[in-house]
């Protein structure tokens, strides 16, 4: 593990540090068997004591070890790298949102099918009502309509960040943001909540495939 | 794991309990990776020696620790709880119908996306027929009409109680209540045959849902 | 482990028995996670020196231990029983069809929903061409038409050997025998060929499902 | 492991190609869990100092050990072979226009089932768009049209070497070929590449598949 950049946090490489790098490995691994982080795709950064780790880019995401994680600091400047090459995930100004907007403490990205479905059943706004699953969405309830915003895909992730911010912004009920053919952005005030999070969505996207496929009206 | 509370039972934390506790940590890693117990949701419950384990509420199902674990006496009052914010589940009491009325010896709740769907294409009562996987749920052979009775969600799962205590009685051939667009409750007389019969049940709800699809008439 | 019954077979449990036992079990725990032996469904019987070990009836096939297996001689009597009320399977009567009348080296038999959905496209024969897939079934090549014979399913599993036997009989050419909204019976020379049968056959009525999903001719 | 036969490669039998011979097998493992390479189909060959290592043919291949790999020389000659009745698999002379035609450092064959609906939907070639993980895909972005040939069936996988080799050539942007009803053939510069490219593909016919199902237009 390549030295600390910044002399102001000599104890970054704690033991702390490395349960959360493991704990970034050990979830990407998770979301790979899940279908969300397949083709390198996908992944997870979690804020502790003030630090993000976040998984670098275009990596085969269920192999990480500890070492190729990123530290970055909480404005998104980069405070540790793993070098041999390995780049910061393009995700990150995209994440940074969701820290800074929404004071979240982790922000996962799935390419699942799922919510890959869903962005093309819905126009602008995925949504869905009476599910017992809503309840696992902060702030939701099971008799609610649920609904998380579609922004569309460009051609270089960067350039989402404006629109993926903007949707933050205008969305406070949404921990969540689907972009179109492309996946979804969730997140939670901490790495538990995220992936519930992640869970309780994906599942109602998938539910929402289904209930097309069996004929039944979405918005029941 | 917190000191036994009622001085009534000083053996509870024998061995035999610590095997009941890592049992249904176990089978909760398992219902999670049959994507029964996703966004902390479902779980089960055990009977031992006239006390009933189980696991907390809104916790990640998958990565529960023996000490986590809440346990009851037959009247659903807790004997010892773990502590550290940990809070019953809300399913405590929809749990006692089953244990009670039916002298089960364990309770599991399901989120499954096959007992929803199922919910979604029956009104008051699920049906199928003429299924060999029938026989696997007690009292029930090959060419029987298997039924289960579907009751409406509410918004707090503690406002179930009454409703499913219903159904429960209602229902004496029955071994779960399935929950509109929420999941199912199924028992046995242990474990193993609670767990047998999820497994049937959920099967059967799988196989009405692939039926629909495929265009074959459901009571056929 | 019991004492061996016979006096005639005093090497039965010898550590080539020992593996042949550990075997049906690893089978057993990979066939359920496969979905092929949920609800205690399902299993698989191993013919090695003589002896035919079977898995029990009515038990959870992914929890199986080696002690748990009964060994049949040739002719199906019990060779060793394992005691603690563990029964003979019910399959045991046409496991033996395969063994005596197609001199199979193992037989199994699988709960599959992709099976089960089979038998529900199809009369009495499913049949599907022009897969490469076939090619793993022995005796067909990618551009035959395969066939297995479907029988009707009874309300007591034994009352299964008669069709079951008289379709082995009639169609020489099948390695596998579907029985109406039930499942599929599969063996091979050994091991290794019954359980890529099956996993060819399964693949092969999976395949069936989705094309006729898809809108794709059957038999095309 | 037998001994080499070319006197000119007597490091062949490294820790490097152990190395190599464990990650094909670990692959393997993984595709047979994708539903990749069930019945004993699919698999991988890796390229390493000029040395092709290659599961052998119709073996398990969620089974294979380091013992079972063959090794190939650069243009197909084989340089050292497992013994034990093992042959070399079919797909051989298919892998090696990959390896000379595209330079490439890995091929892998799978038998996915979205792969095989894939070359149902479409006629010569399977077409979609507007799709994020098409990026996954060297020389791919995610507004292009992804197209990948497929070519006919043939009796005898060797028999497809030719039209394979022609389809390559002729579709200098593809990575992959697919098959009719057979399957698809992807390659990538080194293992990891060829790997995110299978799942990359992988992924975009089971979102073809979906979409057709959800009645989405799949050239949208």
């Amino acid at each position: 593990m390549k030295a600390i950049l910044s002399e102001k946090k000599p104890k970054a490489a704690s033991s702390s540090s490395l349960k959360i790098r493991e704990l970034v490995c050990e979830l990407c691994r998770s979301f790979y068997n899940l279908g969300w982080a397949s083709g390198t795709g996908g992944g997870i950064s979690i804020k502790e004591d003030g630090l993000i780790y976040m998984a670098p880019s275009a990596v085969q995401k269920e192999r990480l070890k500890p070492e190729d994680i990123f530290v970055l600091d909480a404005e998104g400047g980069i405070v540790e790298e793993p070098g041999r090459g390995l780049k910061l995930s393009q995700c990150s100004p995209l994440f940074m949102h969701a820290y800074k907007i929404r004071r979240a403490g982790a922000v996962l990205h799935s390419h699942s099918l799922n919510a890959v479905a869903a962005t093309m059943l819905f126009d602008k706004r995925f949504k869905i009502k009476n599910m017992e699953m809503q309840k696992g969405v902060e702030g939701h309830g099971a008799f609610d309509t649920l609904e998380v915003p579609i922004i569309e895909n460009t051609a270089y992730e960067c350039d989402l960040a404006d629109s993926l911010g903007e949707a933050v912004k205008n969305n406070p009920k949404s921990h969540a943001v689907l972009v179109r053919r492309h996946g979804v952005y969730v997140w939670g005030k901490d790495w538990k909540q995220a992936k519930t999070h992640a869970e309780c969505y994906d599942y109602l996207f998938e539910a929402a495939g289904r209930m097309k496929q069996l004929g039944i009206t979405l918005e029941a």
